[in-house]
């Protein structure tokens, strides 16, 4: 058991109609001027944003909207943030969306309050030391960011796809409403699922460390997720199961299924980074289609941990080897991606990959983690051309 | 399920050695000048008040020294506190120690940060608008004060013990070293896992609202900690063991275990704060010698989680009646009370107590709940009364 640092100081505000506490909460956080940053015409369409920018009417704060956040979020797109952040003289973002709107806020958020160019931070280049205070409605359960300390953002100019956490990135408060998750396709609801899986199931796959209370948070984490994902691929607009996946979500990657291990795998990620960065695939489709390849990859070399996912998350049968019941496990993974419509490879996801994007990928990849990663089993280059090779 | 409230902005470090980090978290959370305020001499004897001071010290942070908090912690020294900060320029709270320093620390923040008497929050009269900063160096896994909002302070006065919960309360960081824990006493190490495994409980046991994963994390927290308590009862040295305890008891109060339910019920909480005023017993004690009549007392208008608690927790068979379910899960946790040396009675709490006490203890709890309380059942004086004297 290691020692860890946890910190989710995040204000969670969670339940029916919650959003029209914004303003309330922007005031609570001293928030007078607001950029609206939000991502694709559903927060428009829906009447969400009409709701929020009437709330922030009604209580006389001021507020300036940019919308246009893509899955994937662009670099281009913060730089564009920034510049009215600071035109507008803007002392608070609201984020409303999933994580791409989150993500670009943060990033904004970052370049306000530090002098030069954002993406220093996503180059691993140096550490912020700020950021504007943000708040978030969240409209998809999916990537955590509402409570976590990470985001990722793309730099379309070489594809490059790359992940910054810091304390200063973790939003202020998060409205959380299940009823605004209700209409998001299956197809996205799925990918949030899976995505919220895995980013518990990064910190569970460790040879580093190990809390027996941190595991039994995972599994019954885990649990819940998969059988609520059910749920909703037959009954979408199930209250009770949006809101178990929902309020997962943000549990599952805070911080506190994590604590006491080595800080986790994360290959996984890592990998689908590189996938979405060239092809542009929904991040929790992207990680479906690599895990299954992964897992048979380095399972070997953590036995004990697929062991106990087999039999505590996935709930197979305790009989034959240990490697035949770590097996099982991760074919029952693959069966559940399969139920809830997610792909189980590349071919599956859609992309039509060369050698050659293999190659790429693998070698971005291996550069983005500074030569070698994981902790499941530390990957190399090679590693992770094998298992590209093996998701085929 | 029910909209919520999470909110636990504590900043937690946890592991060996991590008491030497308290200068550097004072100075980020901008303290200039310290009160340390411990309990009893074992901080002093242990030496933890002077690796503490001589961190300080080395970092430049000015200090005074307040000790004699005590199991039940006394309005009397909280009034001390407020006058010696006021007196010395005060402007950081650090408490060393367990539930007994934190809560009287966090009354004297309290008691600092607002005009007039300090015991009107605790008398219902109104609400804290602010509190001094308060930094937490744990030393017994207990009472979770190290990340919620509560504080419970005795009024020597008419021996009256009362709660009061504000965010303002919630310590700015938790210093949590496992090894710090390890010379506690047998019978307060049990007490500790008591009052942990209650925190939960009283969440838990609930007829509105709930949540499939706050149950997951509720049940594993439960099981996690009845496995190491016993684990400890043998093993007092036991590294992981005090780990696995010290987090749950944070985790097991800091608003986690009861997210999407009705708030909880607290009865046995309330009974027992009774008894910690007249008769100043330990707290965790007082709680395992009210529970069982408790629950026989309320348990068939709660089956369903006296069920699910018997099954999943106690993981008693699943053989007879809902009701034989319940009542063998009950009867479970009270062999388990026994086995860590916890009474399951007031005649084996060791207090001599009359039947006009029980009725001065009943009458002041429905005085001090407004009347009636309870979600698994709502208990007016007559029943309060009740179940003291099944408790006898």
């Amino acid at each position: 058991m290691f020692g860890f640092k946890y910190y989710t100081p995040t204000k969670v505000v969670f339940g029916k109609n919650t959003e029209l506490k914004v303003a309330e909460l922007i005031k609570e956080f001293k928030g007078t001027k607001v950029l609206i940053h939000y991502g694709g015409g559903s927060v428009v369409r829906s009447g969400l944003l009409k709701r929020v920018t009437d709330t922030l009417d009604a209580a006389g704060i001021a507020h300036v909207v940019l919308g246009g956040a893509v899955p994937n979020p662009h670099l281009s797109l913060v730089y564009e943030g920034i510049e009215l952040v600071k035109k507008e003289g803007i002392d608070f973002l609201l984020a409303v969306g999933g994580g791409s709107a989150i993500d670009s806020a943060k990033a904004i958020g970052y370049g306000v309050a530090n002098e030069g160019d954002v993406w220093d931070f996503y180059d691993y280049k140096r550490q912020a030391e700020g950021a504007l205070p943000l708040g978030v409605i969240l409209t998809i359960a999916a990537t955590g960011s509402e409570m976590s300390d990470s985001s990722v953002i793309t730099k379309e100019e070489g594809l490059v796809k790359r992940g910054y956490s810091s304390d200063f990135g973790r939003p202020k408060f998060a409205i959380m409403n299940p009823e605004l998750t209700m209409t998001l396709p299956d197809y996205q609801t799925a990918c949030g699922c899976t995505d919220i899986m895995m980013h518990t199931m990064e910190r569970y796959f460790t040879n580093g460390g190990n809390m027996e209370i941190t595991d039994a948070l995972a599994e019954g984490l885990l649990k819940t997720v998969k059988k609520n994902a059910l749920i909703l691929a037959k009954d979408p607009k199930n209250y009770d199961a949006r809101a178990e996946v929902m309020w997962a979500g943000s549990l599952a990657h805070n911080g506190l299924t994590g604590c006491g291990n080595d800080g986790g795998d994360w290959m996984t990620h890592k990998l689908e980074h590189e996938l979405g960065g060239l092809y542009d695939v929904a991040h929790g489709a992207g990680l479906a289609a690599i895990w299954g390849s992964w897992a048979r990859y380095v399972y070997k070399n953590c036995l004990h941990r697929f062991k106990k996912f087999a039999l505590n998350v996935m709930e197979v049968e305790a009989i034959g080897t240990d490697e035949e019941i770590a097996l099982k496990g991760i074919e029952a993974m693959e069966d559940f991606y399969r139920e809830i419509k997610m792909p189980t490879n590349l071919r599956e996801l859609g992309v039509k990959v060369t050698e050659e994007d293999l190659e790429i990928m693998a070698h971005k990849c291996a550069v983005g983690v500074g030569g070698a990663m994981g902790s499941a089993l530390l990957l190399k280059e090679e590693d992770m051309l094998k298992i590209f090779e093996m998701s085929m």
